[in-house]
């Protein structure tokens, strides 16, 4: 049998019925250079979000094995167009939901993980097939209810496929590749042409959102070669490798605004404490990042960041879980912009912390946390521009 | 175990968020009656048009198979949505789409017939939740491809499942009943308590909507008991039963407009000839209704009606179809009205006929068939007023 490869083929690139039919065009170019191919795609535009606000009409707060329900239809639409079109171009080929291809998964609905893949009956169905046209962000659990792996799931769909067929996988989106920095940000930032596993994990984590981070756990899991590129332009995109053969010290830098610091001061010098707090804050789905903690004359001082926007309800469920200390004092502090490089060049080269340091010297940086290969630190808005330009230049990115 | 009903509602019942939730506490109401349930949904408002649209706009004959994929996901958002909307009642629910609930047809895209259920399955849901949501309009094929039924369809599943349940048959819609006649022809139509399969049979073919021909055929053949009433109101409804109780000679009237007779003079004294044209215009799904065929000096004359906006498809077969007999004339005539009064009575009670005929004395009439239980004339249109009234007031409608 030829070579199987999967693509996947994200909302904004099936927006309308003139996108599905490029879509089908550009599959069919692949298939006459003599590829099978099994194609995931995500729902059409904005349908997700619409859907989503159908059913916050109908209830406050949704049923959620009903809302998965209700969500996987926009795959389904999505592909039987696709399939139509492609039937329209003499492409062979079939479209299948979560129960025709056999995609297993937990039963915890919004965010299930995949279990499995019916790979005999698609390794079949591809025999007597060019194209098998799969609706992505989807599962089944063994009872047969329906389930969604998630915002930005399809990601997740198509590498854990490819990872299971122990093909390829191309990734298609409106973005070219991955930048060293958001190009819509910075208009210089460098496509790059290769980047590994561990740095597309630091920065998916960072808000880079061309490929979702657990596809990409499963990619470098799986040793699953992932090729990011635009659908519709034929520039070449970026390749997602476990060794990155350009290798520079640091690969990419991102940016997130509209951070707030959290310090809580006084606490008991007790660390299980701490863990009650973040694990609390846990259940209820905070993003939590930068923490960092000290003691001093047998207090805990405790420092970390979170998401504005989220700031009223965190609020309301830290107090809950410090209802029992009074002297404790919370403080928020808003308007913070979180900074940071990641580099898999860092684990060998030393020095990389302080360039990063020296060239910020002239900004005041409120705190700092690193991992292996990234650094990040937390500035004021008003020193952005500044810290971005100088960190592009330092690096070369 | 409780008492079980089928319920169906129409997709004007379900096409927003408002009347999704009207819906539920309806349905809510009859638990509370101590049912438990199992509602068969249509797809919201002109969903299933519009989804057609789409798939238009991508092929221009869109790949059957692909297009029965696409339109199933019409009824999933319905039944996801309202069973969120039961959930928010206490109702203990769960919507199944084709695959969940195991209904199984043939293979003939976009006109499948249902094969059977997976009744075990249903009856156990059934025992831990109230209520069965379950998408109306589709199914699946043995080998897991998405089917659906023809338009009106829903109807066709509810009455299938309540002749496999052995239960009763709720169809609910935006028509409090059947009536005499049209309503929105006639306001003072009046609402039947009680009609017969072979009445609504006769009715559905005359174009009356509120009930699918082949849901009445199968409720016939497995002697469901369907009960037909208007969604949004207490208004008692219409009951649709083997012999009708309150039985008066006449129960309905319809009328259909824009026919057009057609005349083929001067055929060869050979009825092989008119089944052969029959049949190629069958073939082609044309609506010929009206046939009468009569020989005169050796030659057959045949005349029968069409739609009038068929007609040019229509002559072109037609044509086709005769291409060897030049001597053979074929005449079109517009504008016409065909009327018919419907009752089970007129196969005991006499003169029906005659008191037909002789009430529409004043009015030229063009053609005439009868049934058993029925009798169709075609009319000009400028008469249509004055033959329902008179029809009206001499059979009490």
């Amino acid at each position: 049998m030829n070579d199987i490869v999967v693509q996947k083929y994200g909302g904004s690139s099936l927006a309308n019925s003139e996108k599905i039919k490029r879509v089908a065009q550009k599959i069919r170019d692949k298939v006459n250079e003599g590829y099978k191919l099994i194609v995931i795609v995500s729902a059409m535009g904005k349908t997700t979000d619409q859907l989503v606000d159908l059913a916050k009409e109908v209830s406050p707060k949704p049923h959620p094995r009903e809302l998965d329900m209700l969500l996987t239809t926009g795959e389904q639409v999505s592909a039987a167009l696709l399939s139509m079109a492609l039937n329209d171009l003499k492409v062979k080929t079939k479209s299948l939901n979560a129960f025709q291809a056999g995609i297993f998964t937990s039963s915890n609905f919004s965010e299930a993980r995949i279990q499995k893949f019916k790979i005999e009956k698609i390794m079949k169905l591809l025999r007597d097939h060019d194209v098998l046209v799969i609706t992505g962000f989807q599962g089944v659990t063994e009872e047969g209810d329906l389930t969604t792996l998630g915002r930005g799931g399809s990601d997740i769909s198509a590498v854990a496929l490819a990872a299971a067929l122990g093909t390829d996988c191309e990734i298609y989106s409106d973005f070219p590749g991955i930048f060293t920095f958001d190009p819509r940000l910075y208009r210089n930032a460098k496509k790059l042409k290769y980047v590994t596993y561990d740095e597309m994990l630091e920065m998916a984590s960072l808000g880079a959102r061309v490929l979702h981070s657990r596809a990409v756990e499963i990619a470098k899991k799986y040793n699953v070669k992932v090729y990011c590129a635009s659908t519709f332009s034929d520039e070449e995109g970026t390749y997602v490798v476990a060794d990155n053969i350009e290798q520079s010290v640091v690969t990419g830098m991102s940016v997130m605004e509209n951070q707030t610091r959290v310090t809580i001061a006084n606490l008991p010098l007790d660390y299980s404490l701490v863990y009650k707090i973040f694990d609390k804050v846990a259940q209820k789905a905070f993003n939590v990042d930068m923490i960092s903690i000290i003691s001093i004359n047998n207090r805990l001082h405790v420092s970390f960041t979170i998401i504005e926007g989220e700031m009223e309800n965190f609020d309301r469920y830290l107090r809950e879980a410090l209802s029992s200390f009074d002297e404790i004092s919370v403080n928020y502090e808003h308007g913070y912009v979180k900074l940071s490089v990641v580099g898999i060049g860092m684990r060998n080269e030393k020095g990389v912390a302080s360039r990063f340091f020296k060239s910020l010297r002239d900004i005041p940086i409120k705190m700092v946390t690193t991992s292996e290969i990234k650094i990040s630190c937390l500035i004021e808005k008003e020193y952005m521009k500044k810290a971005i330009d100088t960190l592009i230049k330092e690096f070369n990115l």
